[in-house]
């Protein structure tokens, strides 16, 4: 992992840019942890849908700098085919897909769902755990580590393969093939699952189903009004609430 | 109104029992709040199931203190049919069918449900709203006015017919009429509903829908694992900050 630039934003979080290999990510540490004196901090990794980090990053940095705020270091990194990274004809081909059935009106097929998802699941789940490995080696973050985000099906690949992520918040908000609620079985962390009653990009059973499938004995659902990107702040809130509970 | 009784719980809770006319209550104020020189605080009234005060009184007291320490006022009124207050037959008789039901295995049929909660509905609202009155007439209570937990049908109702109460927060976890169902739909008050996953006495599908039936643009609903009474300490205190966000 090499640190490629650093900034403080307000005084209160240092922001830097690394790359890992040919993966581009951010890192954010609460402004107090100096890697000589301080504590390690717990770490939370913040998941996002595949438009870019450049492009999520005004949601990204506000996420950062509340769990800053509790104490917490956050990273992300770039996913597979988004950015300024290589593009990749199967997905591209997958999303062209998606969005044809969308703009007709069609529902969207399992084989669009399914191509669209499962090799981003296989290509970013690794990219994370190594992420995981360079973040934990620096001597300002320790543990315990928690996901928070993103494209569900890469939280719960990553809830069932890595032993260090001990608490998760999803956001039950994207395509989910048919594999990943079987897998959804084998979930036993805690689950904090956010779920907008009226998102138009959701099936609204389909995450009540998979909210069910959880074998987690601490899991919470909080639908709130409202559609995609109409998360109220409370919820933020009351999610930051869930990871602290978790993690310290 | 008139007090019967008073005690101070750990210097920080002031207890105070009452009759308004024939029906028994409780108020707790936090201790800070003195009738003459204090600023009025808000109130929370506590519903709970028919099972009598004496019954509930340590989850109540345990509600009022968390609320207290919030800055809230809170009271409870014993139910018509419940504690001392006088046996009412067709109540009996309902309830009595209901465990004849639940015993044998059977669904607990509409005719069951209505005959329970409806003639309780009726005759428990007014003596809240009145109880609401003698309530805000004292100097150290003030508004604006929340609603918490109780039989849902009461709170429904509630909600729909007296505008001082500004937010309710309910527990679906009893029967509905279907009745309520429409009446549900007129409910626009900000709503936080708190669902057990795995309630054995509640219909998961029913508490979704009556949730998607209320009118209120914020809504939200907290579903967490375990059975009727397995309510978790933090989903107390997510409850309790959404009164925070609409009281003050």
């Amino acid at each position: 992992m090499r640190f490629t630039s650093e900034q403080r934003l307000d005084d209160a979080v240092l922001e830097r840019e690394f790359s890992l290999g040919e993966i581009p990510g951010i890192l954010w540490t609460p402004a107090s942890t100096s890697t000589s004196t301080s504590t390690p901090v717990p770490l939370i990794l913040l998941g996002h849908p595949p438009l870019g980090l450049r492009k999520m990053y005004p949601r990204l940095v506000a996420r950062a700098r509340h769990s800053a705020a509790e104490g917490f270091a956050t990273a992300t990194i770039e996913l597979p085919g988004s950015g300024d990274r290589p593009r990749w004809p199967a997905a591209e081909q997958a999303r062209a897909d998606l969005r044809r059935a969308m703009d007709a009106g069609e529902p969207v097929s399992d084989e669009i769902v399914d191509a669209l998802v499962l090799p981003l699941v296989e290509k970013a789940v690794p990219e994370w755990q190594a992420a995981l490995d360079a973040l934990l080696s620096l001597p300002e973050i320790g543990g315990p580590v928690g996901y928070s985000g993103g494209v569900i099906s890469i939280g719960i690949r990553l809830s069932v393969v890595e032993p260090r992520i001990v608490a998760a918040a999803f956001f039950a908000g994207s395509f989910v093939p048919r594999a990943m609620f079987e897998e959804s079985r084998q979930v036993t962390i805690p689950l904090h699952v956010l779920l907008q009653w009226d998102d138009e990009g959701n099936d609204r059973q389909a995450a009540l189903d998979l909210f069910d499938a959880f074998s987690s004995k601490e899991k919470s659902l909080h639908a709130n009004m409202g559609g995609h990107t109409g998360v109220p702040q409370f919820a933020g809130d009351v999610a930051a609430q869930f990871f602290t509970r978790h993690l310290k």
